[in-house]
């Protein structure tokens, strides 16, 4: 065997705006530098509690059950459904995205009937859809994306939370792409499960998935622990409660390991676990209210600076997400070479797109470390030269000033 | 809602001589504080395709898919069972200790039909034993554990590759436990998928599994990917594929993300593959011949520094695994009680033990960045110390004499 070790972990400073992963804070990297610890210390033991007593304040809830799953936002989607979603049950998704699409494709690995409320890519479901979907179809869960990168909408979930406990359906919301960057108020809400992710407003680096539940939710999954051994699957669903189909994602036994219980279950991931609580301290220090305000400044700016530069954006302002900006590539522009020359020249990192996007828009981020003025200006800024050279005839500097203008207003 | 921050996390300086999460080597938490990339940058990928070179050489393997789980250890254990073994397919595991108990849970979740080869704990599965479990059951999956921390026992693993292709049986093994700091001889051994981790003889942090697949079990799990959506459970396996119960461990589609393809699923997690490629890195270039033997030189030292102050070691020395010592609590000593004044006095984590060893051993950990002289001296001589002032009375320095002689032999 040949044996090579290449050199040492030395990236390129990339400026990454595009729909995330973006650049983590500093302070969560070094938080991660911090050596390893028994996973039932005392000491990790109690940075677990303080993580979870800081998750409840970005969650905005009072949820008891408010944890890290070990593992990319993915992850944390997996665990909510498995262990809230059992084999047989019906699932209304509402799916306005790729990631709604997501939630169905997982949802079918575990034997869920589904059923869907679908929405254009750039629309968002109103309260009267989801009723209806709800009473035509009585679901026993609920699941929806907060803010869909695909489509840079956020969708609207005031009045959600009460509809599902009219009509007894759970509901589990994915935040992964705005937690720490747009409100989630999970108590305000009504909603039972939210999970999220560090990667993007949050400020971290990928791979653990913070989650809140609510007691129903929680004594839901409970009571699906004790199924014998052995039985599962749609026939089982007689009534009983049928056993979770994964020992890593089965949130019971996780919760019994966060919880004064301390049953062993998988190792923490500690270091992950130092990211998540530093990431969350940086979020709290600099306010909720502040940090919402910071990213729909950074996205006013954004938005305006596009513009200025005569792109049209996609989707409508008013659900926009403040973090994440769609705009279409100018006809006669091959959005990929702009893309690779943002990239080599500037070492700026902006977002292509999926399904019935693919090719047709960019997604420019501003979020988390990075929903900053400079940023920002340099990211429209480059963009506007790039374009220029690609030549779209602009007056240049139009761009940047018109982000600055909004950015300051 | 309290506005609580908490402080800056500072964990106490911990020596982790358990059977592990273990200290992590300060080249790889280092390398963790590097900034993100995109997930499919060039710099990325060639990152990604680093690692599987690094990981081919750390599991002495010319497998092509050889990559990272995002997940603790047990993360790949779970991927590697619910990618090769479909509802209703037939699962022989043996079982030895503690984690040949988990492969069973995990098992019995996915719909397998499970026949076991159980050995009592300290022992190990002999190849006469495990050919004729596999004629009496003519199972399509064999499982088994390289290293059980539970009972610090190796099970030897030349040989069942061969037995298994033989019987036309696929084969995995976990050697979370023993990876970098015991031989993996994954293509020498002839077994199909071998899963590991990072926080034991690695010397990184939990929270990544490196994983090799063998050409004809990727061949098994793609074959698994074209299934329809919603064909799943053990009455659809009539000699068809069942479609993977599971999203984010369905190694087809993660295969998918680190081949060519760069097909999309979850976000890498940068971070912890930047610590995996630095712990891989530091394994190679201390050469993993010469990491074993200084492996086996720290057990071969906390074995003869316990003997000397009259402990007695669980299980034979044959097949004794050279990362972590089983020892008996002497008659009349509270195990937690010493445990703590090591914790306490010492800062020198030791471990507890679980099932029918709860309370009656500890184990004693030295691997990875803590398979080290002076750290087997210090936590010997400060084990004699603890016992001494529990009424043991040994000449002091006993063991650390016994240990040091041992480590220089």
């Amino acid at each position: 065997m040949t044996q090579t070790f290449f050199g040492q972990i030395n990236p390129p400073a990339r400026l990454l705006m595009g729909p995330g992963p973006v650049n983590a804070h500093p302070r969560v990297l070094r938080a991660m530098a911090a050596d390893m610890l028994g996973q039932f210390d005392p000491e990790m033991t109690a940075y677990m509690n303080q993580t979870m007593d800081l998750y409840r304040q970005v969650f905005m809830t009072g949820n008891r059950w408010t944890f890290l799953v070990d593992g990319t936002a993915r992850a944390g989607i997996e665990a909510a459904l498995v262990s809230l979603v059992e084999p047989g049950m019906k699932l209304l998704i509402v799916r306005a995205g790729r990631f709604g699409l997501l939630l169905s494709e997982i949802a079918e690995r575990i034997g869920a009937e589904i059923v869907t409320l679908d929405i254009p890519w750039g629309e968002i479901a109103t309260l009267e859809q989801i009723e209806d979907a709800i009473v035509t179809h009585r679901p026993h869960v609920l699941a929806c994306i907060h803010g869909d990168t695909s489509t840079t909408i956020a969708q609207p979930l005031d009045g959600v939370g009460a509809l599902c406990r009219k009509y007894d359906v759970l509901s589990y919301v994915d935040t992964t792409a705005t937690l720490g960057g747009m409100e989630v108020a999970t108590d305000r809400w009504g909603v039972d499960v939210v999970s999220g992710g560090l990667q993007k407003c949050m400020g971290g680096p990928p791979g653990s998935a913070p989650i809140t539940i609510s007691d129903r939710a929680a004594e839901h999954i409970f009571a699906r622990r004790h199924v014998e051994a052995g039985i599962r699957g749609a026939d089982t669903h007689d009534g009983t409660r049928a056993r979770i189909p994964s020992n890593y994602f089965d949130l019971a036994m996780v919760m019994d390991y966060w919880s004064e219980k301390r049953l062993n279950h998988h190792t923490e991931a500690t270091t992950m676990l130092y990211g998540a609580r530093e990431a969350a301290r940086v979020v709290l220090e600099e306010g909720l209210q502040a940090r919402f305000a910071r990213h729909a400044r950074a996205s006013r700016a954004v938005c305006a600076g596009l513009r200025a530069i005569g792109l049209e954006l996609f989707g409508g302002d008013e659900y926009r997400m403040t973090n994440v900006t769609g705009v279409y590539i100018p006809r006669g522009v091959d959005g990929e070479k702009v893309r690779g020359r943002m990239r080599e020249d500037f070492e700026i990192e902006i977002g292509s797109a999926f399904g019935p996007l693919q090719g047709r828009i960019w997604r420019i981020g501003a979020m988390g470390y990075n929903a900053e003025k400079h940023k920002v200006l340099l990211t429209i800024g480059a963009l506007e030269t790039v374009l220029r050279h690609e030549g779209h005839a602009f007056a240049a500097g139009s761009g940047v000033d018109a982000a600055l203008a909004a950015y300051n207003a």
